[in-house]
């Protein structure tokens, strides 16, 4: 029997990180579970509260009355209503349900995928301030683009202006940014923003703007950058229903795109996956009108948390970090892995095997120096995790 | 305020259709019938039976279970085990659950742009037998990939193994075929198939198979080239639930691919989209395990709209066709397309504005001459536009 010539990975999946992401550190947290070691999962962004209940009513709604078929390409008229009214209320943007709004069905990874093969042309550079979402780079080595990761403003995990407009060359198509921030859960400022959106007028960058954590803020405001002057027509701001109201398994997002660019990234998306799923689209909607309670209730418990982690963290000798405003991850830099005397990989390897908590590498987000701790499990379960992190620190 | 260096459509998206396509016409339809027209819709594949009651029972026991949050990248270990029975038990093909699956967030759709992402470099060719699903062109050429369409055989609409082998280049990566087939519900007989495999282990290339109307057969057997001898380890299969239950707007969909691919196919799939919908997932795996009745109902009476459909384009003078041995399309020959009289185009305009009745030009599917009616809503429905159909061509 012939073999075929062909070798995987191809040219574009070598450029995937195939190994040591959150997915395979989860993967190798649950096979020790499952060898009946105790592990504390702090390892991925995955919310345990259930979805709100008008949600979950209203696709049941949908199943019952039909709602089982194709949607239009870009999304229930419904549900791009629902989104457009509410970055109209709450976000200062000007946006139009048919103008601007494309739903999608992989939530914000679809958004982007979507949206940078739209924008950019293969070999196009993507700039990207660290630390950044490890998804990014993945997302953008398959659509055929260099990410150009920028370090952060001297003393800061925001994003430095300056240090972006270094990094701008002739191929440079975009800037992706992500506020609040996954893995740092830094709130960019307003006065950061601007200088962003100054360097993108003047420079003639567009923006791509992931939103997704938008709904929890602890401290500070969230300001869309789409709503700053001049950026209207020069930002793509993609967000989705999976942690603002814990959807994860739902898989819709969107992208809010200009006007001149909509046609061409609900095409793309058309291509890609043709339409998200109706019924999910419905409850989302549903959240839209009638779920705001349920995200008061959850951000009001990730603030305990995030709280009683951040406590933690200041009583660890070992562990600093900045004080994360927004979105349910800390970041806290670590004085072993600084100092060399460890990776960030051999720590959280470590940290796992005899701590049996599951972090992961700042490594993976472009940052080493730093892990990156998720509190969006119970309080009494993180704080277990806390503790041993405490020790295992300590112990070093 | 400044504008952007950016003109859309960048050149992927160039290469895109943004008009003329199957979704185009729709609209142009719909918005004929919010002006009072009346009008046929025989131009989508969107079937108009509901979804299987035990599917979307499963959903709401789903959605009450805390299904909503991220399932395994890959699809659930209970619908990929579902999905590997079905092809063990119906297709005599080897499919292992954590080997060989991954279930898609945008059904067949996002099952082939993952797919051809996976297997081919930017630049690569992708033999593709004409008529082809429309979408076809736009997926590859969104893959950065050239579309090399080949003629059928002489005389028939299955395609010619020895003109696909003459179209192949040092640049060939696959071959993209489908059975039954959009447009023309050709059923590609074993001799055909065998003579394909043929070529592929030959030369040394990939198939992928997009077999998502397979259980729409009224005459023939469907068979699966992955089953046939040297082919599991250069085939990849791709399929959806979206047609076989009625379940379009559900986007849950599958690829079957050999073992050493599958791991990078998840990962681009996992980049792409996340996962599939997680309540979605559980429905279908109840389809698998509940609703063959519901598919026998329903291609009972597609057999029976088919019969109706084949009889009128007999009588009509005019158009003359292949029968459709499975899908639920009719592709006829148009003379007065063939000799030049009107454009495909042309004629689908007339045929809309004078008759109400809104089809596909073949040349849409890489096929002109042809038009493509779909019969997939009621039969009442579809008789009234076939009669239109007859009068409309005799009227010439």
């Amino acid at each position: 029997m012939s073999e075929t010539k062909h070798v995987f990975p191809n040219e574009r999946m070598k450029r995937v990180k195939m190994s040591g992401g959150i997915r395979e550190i989860l993967s190798k947290a649950e096979q020790m579970e499952r060898e009946g070691r105790s592990i504390i999962h702090m390892e991925i962004g995955r919310p345990d509260f259930d979805s709100p209940q008008c949600a979950k009513d209203r696709v049941v709604w949908a199943l019952n009355n039909g709602q089982v078929h194709y949607t239009d390409m870009g999304g229930t008229q419904e549900l791009r209503e629902e989104i457009s009214k509410k970055y109209c209320r709450e976000n200062n943007m000007k946006v139009d349900p048919v103008k601007n709004v494309v739903v999608t069905a992989g939530g914000a990874m679809e958004a982007l995928s979507a949206t940078m093969l739209t924008l950019c042309n293969p070999g196009d550079e993507v700039i990207v301030p660290v630390p950044y979402f490890s998804a990014y780079a993945d997302v953008l080595a398959i659509c055929g683009l260099n990410i150009v990761p920028v370090e952060p403003r001297e003393g800061s995990l925001e994003p430095s202006a300056k240090n972006i407009e270094r990094a701008i060359t002739q191929k440079t198509a975009a800037i992706l940014i992500n506020t609040p921030n996954n893995p740092s859960g830094t709130v960019f400022s307003k006065k950061c923003l601007e200088e962003i959106a100054e360097v993108a007028q003047r420079r003639d960058i567009w923006v791509v703007s992931d939103e997704c954590y938008e709904k929890f803020l602890y401290d500070g405001v969230h300001i869309s950058i789409a709503s700053l002057p001049g950026m209207e027509n020069r930002t793509v701001t993609v967000a989705s229903a999976s942690k603002t109201w814990s959807m994860t398994g739902w898989r819709v997002g969107w992208i809010i795109a200009p006007e001149q660019m909509r046609p061409f990234v609900n095409k793309c998306h058309q291509n890609l996956v043709t339409c998200a799923n109706a019924f999910a689209q419905a409850g989302v909607a549903e959240a839209f009108r009638s779920a705001d309670a349920d995200v008061k209730e959850m951000v009001s418990e990730y603030r305990r948390r995030r709280d009683m982690v951040l406590n933690y963290i200041k009583n660890t000798d070992g562990l600093s970090l900045d004080i994360p405003q927004g979105a349910f991850y800390a970041f806290p830099l670590v004085d072993k892995i600084k100092d060399g005397t460890l990776t960030g990989f051999e720590f959280c390897e470590k940290l796992l095997e005899e701590a049996g908590v599951s972090a992961v590498p700042g490594d993976v987000f472009g940052m080493p120096g730093h892990i990156r701790l998720a509190y969006c499990r119970e309080y009494e379960y993180i704080e277990e995790g806390m503790k041993r992190v405490k020790k295992f620190v300590e112990s070093l």
